[in-house]
């Protein structure tokens, strides 16, 4: 049944008028063909369906915060909160507004203010090198896979071309809340977003954040548990009371028009699409998951 | 075991020494002693147990909320959304901000601006007290009681002093998004905060919003997704990221200390300590539903 | 050459293609015909020029708030500013946002919020009625001439439609900064901004605050040098910089398309012209203003 | 008199017993010794009046975008503000909130983001070398002394600390409001404000602008109309209307407690003391110009 809802809604979004934009602000992003659509569930008894272009590469981007936090709660645990706050933004996903008004601590640890305060608090003690070959390898593991490579292509566009980044890192490091100069912290921020994977693989990854086996002893069930609240209430930006309505489910999308998103307990899922909506978030992928989470009943909020 | 969990947490809180602080603004509740604590929990086979004060009566204030949203669902469904958005803020709960900058459309129905818009909607073709005796009748429906009724003191003292509630509805009228005088629909929204009840028959309220027998029936199922889901994201205005941190379910506050909560299929929570947190939410309440949702492993972002 | 001055704007302003937009919010001022146009200027040896239709009444509106300004001075001196601020905004004139902001103390006496807080203080130990016969009063004595009234209809259809004023009201109420019942307050500030004179009156009105024989004593110079610095910087809500930068004298508008202005120890300045621009001020009045200020090099940053 | 007056000022203010804070976020700015003052004024028959530590050099950070400001309008006219405002603002002197919420366009020229936006037009179609040489040749020609130099360790210092100015700098180039490399602009920017001078050169640096012998022809009149206007509304960041209220003349400060005003016509002063008030402008500065104002009843909203 999850084979057949999965190829109705491949068939039904390709038709789809309106597939949303490409992200143009980043050249490397503007180049990708948003007649893409990829889908990919695993589901606890181990077993994935997958649909689409699932084997095609796409970079983690945003979706990169999710493995990055899990790592940093890993090393300092509830110590991380005191550089990053758990809280909804009415403001996009780079606005620095939240940031002056917030004194320098950033909302969330997934917009991207905060999602550099936490590869800032990864770099602690380490070479940008080391850290970067530390978050592949997490993933990797995550994945069980080590066919993951950083496009440095992408990471170096990205470096050239992400000025709103580049002030937000400045505006961190004036209110020292940044312990790295600018260039190492954003270096490595760049690489990590710049992790490529196929939509598949990135289902493999959610594994541990939905307890799925295969996904186990990642990180403390706490975490777990952390994530996946900070997924729903921060993961898709100011559109995150939007996507808990519709999806019901916790996710994590990114700017390339991937979404990873959890069931938890039950399933972990992956979707690509390129065109995003007004929020940066996947115009298909959302509207994917909506019927996913009508068909299978998904949604965390139903009484079923 | 629930039992003496609800019997564990209500001798710690009863000795916790920051109680919070109890609502000045509005006279009536400046009265209520703060040294006051109950707990209920309905599960799915139709048990109750519950600890502390649980036959004292309060206010239900903005907990009404969720009930005023489920009677608008059901009349107006989606269309609701013309008029009140579906995100959280980082503003406070009566915050005038957000009405200016989003032109008049509040954030979401659980801020108060948003809750005036429902009100205003319910009375569309009814007069205040007819759709008054619906909102008791659909609050008694869902306790399963008829001994629920308004407390008259209450709502002319928020009548009187509440003058943050009438800049709001004012605002609303000057933009279109009040059908009624601004009188009326005040009126009615005053007396529907002053609907008391006690916390065991709160609990009972719930029901119909996590599923358990008794509760079926009041409104369709795709609307009880979408109140619990408003509820995760904007149940405790600009401290919901934290509540969905550390409880993990949805839930939504009140002035008068008072939290409804909904663990979707399994329990309906009710919570009841007068005194608050920085956002107006109950302190102690909040406490109690953390500790509670980690001794039972309620958590929704919980794997299991 | 005055006089030449002004009969050439004249003309040139009836043929403007752009007259701006009535007001629409206030329904008795939608009725107003934005093909009129009135301009007369006060100089210091006591001669009067005017051009247009300067013999017809219009209300004051915010005009009204440099009259109400100057009485409060008189009574309270430095001990105004407790309440209200002092400084520019870059939100709209009826803005409850920097209200919100400032924690209920309005950014100056000349956005609504500020003007409503000045009435509030003259007010203080007097009745409505009193007050608004002194507010005349005062008026009919810096005019001059007794034949100037309130217009009645006019002040109640401010009072039943002025929702965005209520709103600023009950919100100052609500933070302790308005000492009468909104109804008291309210009442006085729409019967003050509902008070008529015609474009001759009004600029007679001002020669107090240019420091022009007819207008001495009114109140003391240090007053008057505050009024007009804060006319300079304030007088035009969020279009001050653009007035200062453009006419370079200070000024203060109304709603109803009046602008007094005021070239100290020099010249009064009214002048009336129904349709606005986008910050709510008299834009032919504005142009007119800027091309008298250049024919007669009357800009206070001119070096001459 | 005037000497008089001087001397007065300069004895009581040395006694004050609250002289502000030096800036400590430039290392180099926070080393200066705060217990300096000095005072200088140029008249308009060629006098001038100095007090105090009139011959110590000091940086002219901010006072420095009052130059390159007049020479943008020579080079650009009212084409400049197709980039930047001419409001006055709410927020600080270094605040993105603005920048964010105008979509890249800078309230105005005073503002640091402003004055960037300044400097990135005068490096149009130079090298950054000649555009500095540029900006030090018109302040020595506004001086008519040869002997002003930039401080190269002051840039280097404000180059690696000032990372509010690099956060604005790279949000302009993500708005495509830069068109120069941030490192060129800001580079240009950082060496424009350690151009250093003493307080009797800024006096009569101001010439110009108060259109006194000796500082005519350095710009065409009606620019140094626009400038004046712009210091009065916009000269003192988010304490523009208190500096306007109380010395009723323009003027424009700087972080290292520096402050040209003037008053049109009739003379050119320059106050130097290093310690600054909360808005970050000079606080015994500040006094000594409300002083000298009401000494020589120098407010140009003074009727005489």
């Amino acid at each position: 049944m999850l084979e057949e809802t999965l190829n109705r809604i491949n068939t039904e979004l390709r038709e789809a008028p309106d597939k949303g934009l490409v992200a143009d602000y980043i050249p490397e992003l503007a180049k990708i063909d948003p007649n893409q659509f990829a889908m990919s569930v695993c589901l606890a008894d181990g077993q994935q369906v997958s649909c689409g272009d699932f084997t095609t590469n796409f970079s983690m981007q945003s979706v990169s915060k999710a493995f990055t936090l899990a790592m940093a709660l890993g090393r300092y645990g509830d110590g991380l909160w005191k550089r990053v706050g758990r809280e909804p933004t009415s403001n996009a996903f780079n606005s620095v507004v939240d940031l002056e008004l917030g004194g320098g601590k950033p909302r969330n640890p997934f917009v991207n203010a905060g999602a550099i305060v936490v590869t800032d608090a990864l770099l602690s003690g380490r070479t940008p090198k080391d850290t970067l070959a530390e978050i592949v390898q997490f993933v990797r593991a995550a994945v069980g896979d080590g066919d993951i490579y950083i496009n440095h292509d992408m990471a170096r566009s990205e470096n050239i071309t992400g000025h709103r980044n580049w002030s937000l890192a400045h505006f961190l490091k004036s209110t020292d809340n940044l312990e790295h100069e600018c260039e190492l912290t954003l270096g490595t921020y760049f690489h990590q977003c710049s992790i490529e994977l196929n939509c598949q693989q990135l289902a493999r990854a959610g594994r541990f954040l939905a307890g799925l086996s295969g996904g186990h002893d990642m990180i403390a069930n706490r975490h777990v548990r952390s994530i996946n609240a900070l997924m729903m209430t921060c993961g898709h930006y100011d559109g995150s009371g939007e996507f808990a309505y519709r999806v019901g489910f916790p996710g994590k999308s990114g700017v390339s028009g991937g979404i990873l998103a959890i069931v938890p307990g039950v399933a972990s899922v992956a979707v690509w699409a390129p065109g995003l909506n007004s929020f940066g978030n996947s115009q298909l992928g959302t509207l994917a998951l909506e019927r996913l989470s009508l068909a299978m009943s998904w949604s965390v909020f139903d009484t079923k």
